[in-house]
């Protein structure tokens, strides 16, 4: 069931008349104590009334003094959550506001993202230097560190990129994830040194959307006690009030999650039972922990609070001078009062503190722990062990014919004995995906020390939860895992990596046609091409050991954007000509008999179709023409090559150019021009065995020599 | 809480060591009754308990048999599930054999999909002539009927294609959906002509995907009294046990959701008890009903049984002996015995009785209610009303500028006038993808008749649903909206949309970075090839008022692929070229000053962008040059033009080319040739008001004068 807040310090709000009664409000300060603050920097006292509510007026009126501004935003929430920001931010979050990047920060994430003046608001008033005045004052202007949406590539202070709804509530998961993880593996009785929370707002969105239930299920299934979110419920999305689309009891459904719940049913003016909810929320250890807030969206707009016309639009200069007179804010807009600066003030001393603190202790860690001090601090820094690479598989044209999925997995466990932040798991098909660390038991709640995250069929959230982890810390490397095509299941949060430069790893199997029998749901073909299209996405499809030794290397030194490794179900062979060097290329050349003269023919190929093009190759020589087989394993990286380098690959002169790719020939014209040809596959698969569908569909020696003869 | 089936049936079979006792078991065949099936042909008694028992293992043995013979497949659940197929397809469902699309059968979806010998297992006995004995001998072999998951295009008697997991949850919402719309809108007192179940098992993996929870929170809010879903409690997913992953309460999660939930523990023998739960999810009418029958997977395997070995792969020889052994089914492979053969023949007389009663009470309903009979006959057939074009709105180069959204909206309102099968809704972006049908209500569980569907914040389940909805009948005609960024959250859905041959509109606004200071995680950029790469489907981007009605009026008409439309959020002048013809042909000519002469550019846009291009060609012709504006409105429909047309819009000679859209510009080489350049954005977009980020990012009349002169 879910619990209510304790009604006799509700009462005694709504009888003191203001946000807090000392007696009754604080009588859990011990168990804020034991969790963690520490002694020298805990306050004894929150602010005075007064202060509180001009503090969170203050947030209430620059977010909508930005957006009228802007004259495009969204005020509703940060006026409605203006009280739960403002507790969670001034009294409970422990952050230094001048190393937005201390590593035991609390993680604070905002999944409804469209309500970042609530953030900006807050990060301004903590003293963050990345939200000036001048910031606040170009919100969703080219060039500010105010977007429109959270990104944490334009704001220190901003976590993850968040905005498509569900997706940052499944990020936490993962910051909470990667604490919980990095606690169990680091620290030891006397010395927490991984110890901090990792909150979230989500709104009415963000709970409707599936990802969300997806990554709550897990979160519940880990007991990431140190997970604290808020629910906004308002009752209010864009399209009206939320009984037209949502009538769930969202408690209900948490717990049946396994998470703790808690009702605070006047999130307007009820500070104390906001705080009383997260001291619950912390003291619960074994569960996240789910805080719905009741608010009322647009609080204080007279005429707009309470509808969806406040939620995404500036309310109008009318509307912005009846809500200062109804809260008496009758200031000059992006007006800050000095009692509040003052008060804010503390953080900049206290965030010192704390971080100087922790830095203490981590000399005392180091001393004591020497060997786990060095593996955490590459962990937080991001820097590798010297030589990791030097772990990667090697292999030669003589090494067995194996499928790439199974070479993937040498890789994997290679890169978990040597990195310490490697980690990760599959979709419920890790014996499919083959990418058990061998060395490694499961992440579970009682084992959150191990390394092998059994994400459960949830591909989307193991996207987001990939996303949160590697942003945790630098040094965290995870890698996630399911059938190629399901990347479309994952596509939200596979962009959002790449927008927000996380080095995930997606590790993609049963990559084409060649999967055989499952048929076309389970048969990728324009997936390839799906995500060429997106930006800052390093797409591999190796074709041997030596490129998928080469694939992973380029992947774990690219920490700020996101690879996928298509890789086979079916076994290939090891090729002469294939490089490690090669691969980081994008596109080389892996043989030639021109001996410098003419060329006849360029073939190209990507995996599993590069023995095919070789055979051809091999065949077409044989009848005395000179051929070039180029491997395309990664068209980004080939097209971030000097274009000397591109001519020398493809030199303009020779036209006749044949692609063999099993998926969509849309995008080869780029390679093989207009006089080249595609070989390809323009339809959804087959339910087959893999062999008769590639000989159905053309993809076989055969075409490809009669292809050839016919240019 | 959950209910259990009653334990004195439950006792009462164990105590009878078979199947059922029928004093006991059957006390609610007045609830059958009651609920629908015809008093002609309702049975009094269902098969003797051997016949069952034999029925059951029949159905386990053609599926082990058929995935040995194909030496690939998935037996684990049609052994576990057999008991429940055999019930629910003998005993409840109400279908023809012989006309597996009688409009009134029940409708039933395995969205477990793997488990699909168990549905051809079931079509087969039942009589359905698209499985045969030899369509199961050749399980999973190329151009077979009995593909590896089951295709609806493929085999007759499958309603929806499955296979990935929680979709066909989803569409069997969407079925519920489509009945319980057309049963408000056409049964009267006393004639109830659209009137059936539909039924849904899912496992695990349907359970922990997101779309399963979004779908299944929208069937509670809706209450579709008519779905009644099966989850498949095996405990048993592809990485083990599901202890691993997935520990949730799914009952209680279920109630939150606002459903009736039924537990049978004994789904392996417990027949009575899965025919008393089916009869109580029956008699529940305001809510959908989750029965969880917990099972063993591979039952009767004595050393697979229970583990996931026996989820996915062919038993091996040893073990079919072995499991042959323990059931005592001591046949041939693929053997159906007598006493089977005659029971299941029943279902043929029984379907013919079914539809001719029907048809019957057709007749009747078609004297009483002459033009709701009509109306249903279209939505029935498919065929659309004569004229039904003549409604789409017509535009000239006078017009107001508008936005694309807008001007989609009144082809929405036209076409939902004219045709009684289009309905459609957004995810709660109604009032901005500007897709509310004025004189409809909201669909809601009160007012089903109503066309408005309200889906919330869940574009997955929005997809997947609108698949149901137009598998369900011909002429239903879903459409379904959100940002056209979020193609992202639901592709998986698109992409079953275009396998399955479902003619969704997709109807996606916001399509560019001309949606402003949302910024990027708002701003498609790759979305349109990343939608152009897959098959089976038509991406539009129209770019006026004359394309948005031309793109409807072919989207409306391609009733086996599904359209994309990308809309503007910007407003955009009406243009003097563009033609509804034209964008039957996917690209054309919509000006040209050369006369017949020789042409020195061709300039290519689509929607938002062609406006750009049509202003840089004016001034390039005040220039003396002579230069052509090609709209490429829909790429695939070009593609499907004669060779002769394509080189008259794009004449071999003339290589100055130059593309100018809103998006990657990648895939452009195909028509811009290797001379030609491409302007677009190759990055992802950023937070500013429209205008500005178009000027930054080059999308100019300027930029593009410029660069028409470098070439």
């Amino acid at each position: 069931m879910a619990t209510q807040a304790p009604t006799s310090a509700h009462a005694a709000v709504a009888a003191s008349g203001h946000g807090f009664l000392l007696p009754i409000r604080r009588p859990s300060t011990r168990i804020r104590l034991a969790v963690g603050r520490p002694a020298t920097t805990l306050r004894a006292q929150p602010a005075a009334a007064e202060v509180v509510e001009q503090s969170v007026n203050t947030i209430r009126f620059l977010a909508v003094d930005a957006v009228e501004k802007a004259k495009s935003g969204h005020p509703g929430l940060p006026m409605g959550c203006a009280p739960l920001g403002h507790v969670l931010f001034d009294e409970f979050l422990r952050f230094n506001p001048k190393n937005p990047y201390w590593f035991n920060r609390d993680r604070f994430v905002l999944s409804a993202g469209h309500g970042c003046m609530l953030q900006y608001a807050l990060l301004h008033l903590a003293g963050y230097d990345s939200v000036t005045m001048d910031d606040l004052k170009a919100f969703r202007q080219w060039g500010s560190r105010t977007p429109g949406h959270p990104e944490n590539f334009e704001t220190p202070g901003v976590e993850v990129t968040t905005g498509p709804l569900g997706q940052g509530f499944a990020n936490a998961v993962g910051l909470a994830l990667a604490e919980k993880h990095l606690a169990a593996r680091f620290n030891r009785p006397d010395l927490k040194i991984v110890d901090h929370y990792t909150y979230v707002i989500a709104g009415d969105g963000c709970q409707m959307e599936g990802v969300s239930n997806e990554a709550s299920s897990l979160a519940g299934h880990w007991g990431l006690g140190k997970l604290i979110a808020f629910y906004d419920d308002n009752h209010i999305s864009i399209d009206g009030s939320t009984n037209i689309a949502f009538t769930e009891d969202v408690l209900a459904r948490y717990e049946a999650l396994g998470w703790h719940t808690i009702w605070v049913k006047n999130g307007n003016t009820g500070y104390d039972d906001i705080r009383a909810a997260i001291e619950e929320a912390q003291s619960v250890k074994d569960k996240p922990t789910l805080i719905k807030v009741t608010t009322t969206i647009g609080y204080g707009s007279p005429n707009k609070a309470n509808t969806y016309s406040v939620h995404g639009s500036a309310l109008g200069t009318k509307e912005v001078e009846a809500t200062r007179n109804n809260l008496s804010w009758l200031h000059e807009p992006f007006h800050v009062p000095d009692e509040v600066k003052r008060h804010w003030s503390h953080h900049i001393d206290e965030g010192a503190s704390l971080e100087a603190e922790w830095n203490n202790k981590f000399v005392e860690y180091e001393k004591k722990y020497h060997k786990e001090a060095a593996e955490l601090k590459s962990i937080i820094s991001g820097e590798l062990p010297s030589g990791w690479d030097s772990a990667l598989p090697t292999y030669t044209p003589e090494s067995p014919a194996d499928a790439t999925r199974n070479l993937s997995q040498q890789c994997l466990n290679a890169l978990a004995k040597a990195i310490p932040g490697f980690l990760g798991g599959s979709a419920d098909l890790a014996t499919s995906n083959m990418t058990l660390l061998k060395m490694f038991g499961d992440f579970q709640k009682d084992a959150p020390e191990e390394r092998n995250i059994r994400f459960g069929v949830r591909e989307h959230a193991m996207g987001a939860i990939s996303n949160g982890i590697a942003r945790h810390s630098s040094g965290l490397i995870p890698y996630c895992a399911t059938f190629f095509v399901f990347t479309d299941y994952m596509r939200a949060a596979i962009r959002l990596s790449a927008l927000c430069g996380s080095g995930v790893i997606f590790v993609m199997t049963h990559d084409s046609i060649g999967l055989g029998e499952d048929g076309p749901t389970h048969q990728p073909v324009e997936q390839l091409f799906s995500l060429r299209a997106m930006p800052n996405i390093l797409m591999f499809r190796p074709a041997d050991g030596k490129e998928t030794s080469g694939a992973y290397k380029i992947a774990v030194l690219n920490r700020e954007r996101p690879s996928v490794l298509a890789l086979s179900r079916q076994k290939l062979q090891q090729l002469k000509g294939t490089t490690v060097e090669g691969v980081a290329k994008g596109g080389y050349i892996i043989s030639d008999n021109s001996s410098g003269n003419k060329l006849d023919l360029i073939l190209i190929g990507t995996g599993s179709e590069l023995e095919i093009v070789e055979k051809a190759a091999d065949e077409l020589r044989k009848k005395g023409k000179t051929v070039r087989v180029v491997s395309l394993v990664c068209w980004e990286l080939f097209e971030e090559q000097p274009e000397d380098y591109k001519e020398s690959v493809f030199p303009s002169e020779v036209t006749s150019r044949i692609s063999v790719e099993a998926g969509v020939t849309f995008g080869w014209e780029k390679y093989i021009g207009e006089k080249g040809k595609a070989i390809g596959i323009d339809r959804f698969g087959s339910s087959a065995p893999a062999g008769k569908i590639y000989k159905e569909l053309g993809l076989t020696v055969q075409n490809v020599i009669a292809i050839a003869r016919s240019l």
